[in-house]
């Protein structure tokens, strides 16, 4: 095996292609970047013998199969919704696929023809999923190693931004997709308290937030994700009374979108009639009714919100310029689209900044009778808007399986996600070397 | 023209045909009868000596076609998703259709076709949205012949049961597609007041209904519709500063739907997990967290609410069962499905019980510089739980108006709503003979 394609170039697969073609003159590989924008591809491999660019419209089959037929190993940068072709390219001409995406209930329906053909597709190979399972998966499976019987795991990761590049009210910047930052949430979030189904609908969401201690960091705010039960049975806590997923936020940013979501403005599933006629102050008023009486746009906002005027979180509305009487000019926009574009120019991450990573997870367990609970977190700074955090932990642990895998160190098969020894142990070894490093405390209660 | 094919013969479905059939005879149509379920279609055209039954599986296109080929005029009672299909055949083949579902954009785009070839594709033929064009315009145009300006237009429709038969706490029964009636307005109403756009989000929804007087029948609570503005254009009222489409409900609804919405039971995006294991008590508290405190669930709840825990809201819930701690039986159930199947229950009409459709168009217009305000109101009670308002008010308007195309009264073209004289004057005057008869009344407000 010595042939690697990666499909995709875009912006957040710089890490892990990167690393992948760092390896590659030492371990005699040849690497294959394909992209729709073929100076995109150009640009990647530039300066490194073994990497050749390449120009795929992932749609077209026939080149899609030709590029996945001179592999050993397909790695799969694309949006989610595309990776299921490639999958079945894969399964037909008998190729290792990698992704950092949620695996589908339809790729998993791929996993007894892949075991069948001693192949691995590995999903969720990113940071959240990814280290997220990997860096749990090894202190649940050392929990009980040492006889301990886990009664509580909670585990939260946030995208931020580093405190020294915090300039604006929000506390907040993009450093991934926007959209499913507006969009996040909507639904109903699902967990277990002390062996009891608890939900939390969309509209209390981001009021029934909680306070998350992080060593050396102070406190965060994390909101419940949807899908805290998802992993009960694949990380081995089938019968856990306590099991929660959330998202962390710097203090003050969730009751400020929580009145983004009360006013309305997530709303993406309707277009704003004649948005593009509209200027902000006026889809704001749109919102007002009569019971919140008279006064200016923002003193009837903040009144609909039960803010004072002045308030933080009505000064964060006001830093958006959500009460500025310029045209939206976006036609036939939803409020959710209008918010991200909005929010696209505001929370932008500048060149110099840094971002920062923070994952926490935290357990609750009994070893002989005493009654134990320990953390460990992972805290980690990006360089440049360029370099970020973000894209370096997506992309590392892909760039390091595939290697793994090219190596013949990996004897799982089928369609899997990374919660198997084998995988976690050296990716997490490796990861230290990057500096990715969890740090452990642990806390006896009795 | 003497053959038509009436695709569906479902509950819904009886008003139309039965209109139809009857006819049929005394103007020498042959009429067929076409659905899935051969029983029901033969039960259908029962007695009548014209009427022929079909079994059709509306996907196997050949079978449709057969179908198709052999009529003048094609009447589809299918679900609207599976209009399309049957729309262009009906191109092919040269038909006329006609449906009481909402036209889609797909379905506009087919105007052009149907056009050059001297075709009618008439939608939204059936009683909201159908007998609400048609009397709405009646109206428009009467008030635009005497001079008048009209400054808004306030269009509100319910199906409701009849206050002889009206025996629950909730003053509601389901006489059309549950499912509807329970995801009802999510996303964002979206209206025009004094010139101003106005939204009003889903979480807002129901607490923000307003009274509407209905002469003889008293006050009923009316809210917003997702689409008041988008008939402006078709109804000729491209400049009106006011304009409005509302849903009608007995008094004391509003409040207490809004709390099943707040509590997050109309959540049709996610299913609950583990549902098949939960009793309706355990779902209701997975909904409470620390914030509302100690004590039942019931108090909780009534908390959270900010109710009073023997108020008529929290009374309305308790006779849904929603503190029992029955099973809920469902599996893989969002909660909007769970509320569905028990109010399928709760909701149902007896076989006695009466149905009743209430519909009222406020107009508010200058003449001469005098204003004047006028409103045009239908109230209509159904027979039994099988003849039901519902049912004989969708279907009247469609078998009425396929009499017209049979007889050749019908000159327009193209896909369309009945928007037009020649459509709505005979309709709505035939609609009398059946004692769908609109009061007018005015008043001079200056």
């Amino acid at each position: 095996m010595n042939n690697i394609s990666i499909i995709g170039a875009g912006r957040s697969a710089g890490a892990c292609i990167d690393y992948i073609l760092d390896q590659s003159v030492e371990k005699n590989w040849f690497v294959t970047v394909a992209d729709a924008d073929p100076e995109l591809a150009r640009a990647r491999v530039s300066g490194y013998p073994n990497g050749k660019p390449a120009w795929l419209d992932v749609l077209k089959t026939n080149d899609r199969r030709d590029l996945i037929e001179r592999a050993d190993v397909v790695v799969s940068l694309l949006p989610a919704h595309l990776h299921l072709e490639v999958a079945h390219d894969c399964i037909k001409m008998k190729k290792h696929l990698i992704t950092a995406s949620y695996v589908s209930q339809e790729m998993y329906r791929l996993g007894d023809e892949a075991r069948d053909r001693d192949l691995i597709f590995m999903g969720e190979m990113g940071l959240d999923p990814g280290i997220d399972h990997m860096s749990a998966m090894k202190q649940i499976n050392d929990i009980k190693a040492r006889g301990g019987e886990i009664t509580a795991f909670r585990s939260y990761t946030g995208g931020l931004v580093a405190p020294e590049s915090d300039d604006n009210p929000w506390h907040y910047k993009f450093t991934w997709n926007p959209r499913n930052v507006v969009l996040a949430g909507q639904g109903t979030a699902q967990y277990l308290e002390n062996g009891k189904h608890k939900y939390i609908p969309y509209s209390r969401l981001f009021k029934e937030y909680r306070l998350i201690d992080v060593p050396g960091m102070g406190e965060f705010e994390a909101y419940a994700n949807r899908d805290s039960l998802l992993y009960r049975e694949v990380y081995g806590l089938s019968d856990i009374p306590n099991i929660l997923r959330g998202t962390l936020r710097h203090r003050h940013f969730c009751e400020a979108w929580n009145a983004l979501v009360q006013i309305g403005l997530t709303d993406g599933s309707y277009p704003i009639l004649e948005s593009e006629r509209l200027s902000y102050h006026e889809m704001m008023e749109g919102y007002l009714s009569r019971a919140q009486g008279s006064g200016s746009v923002k003193e009837r906002i903040a009144r609909l919100l039960g803010e004072s005027v002045d308030s933080a979180v009505m000064q964060k509305l006001e830093w958006l310029g959500l009460f500025r009487k310029k045209k939206i000019g976006l036609a036939n926009a939803t409020p959710a689209f209008i918010l991200e574009q909005l929010l696209l120019e505001k929370w932008k991450l500048q060149p110099k900044d840094k971002d920062m990573i923070v994952m926490q997870h935290e357990f609750e367990y009994t070893i002989d009778g005493e009654k134990k609970e320990s953390a460990s977190t992972l805290v980690m700074r990006g360089k440049d808007a360029e370099n970020t955090a973000m894209s370096k932990l997506v992309g590392l642990p892909m760039g390091i399986f595939v290697k793994l895998v090219m190596e013949g160190k990996i004897n799982s098969t089928g369609v899997n996600i990374p919660v198997m020894p084998e995988v976690y142990e050296p990716v997490l070894q490796e990861l230290e070397t990057y500096d990715v490093k969890f740090t452990e405390r642990e806390v006896s209660l009795s």
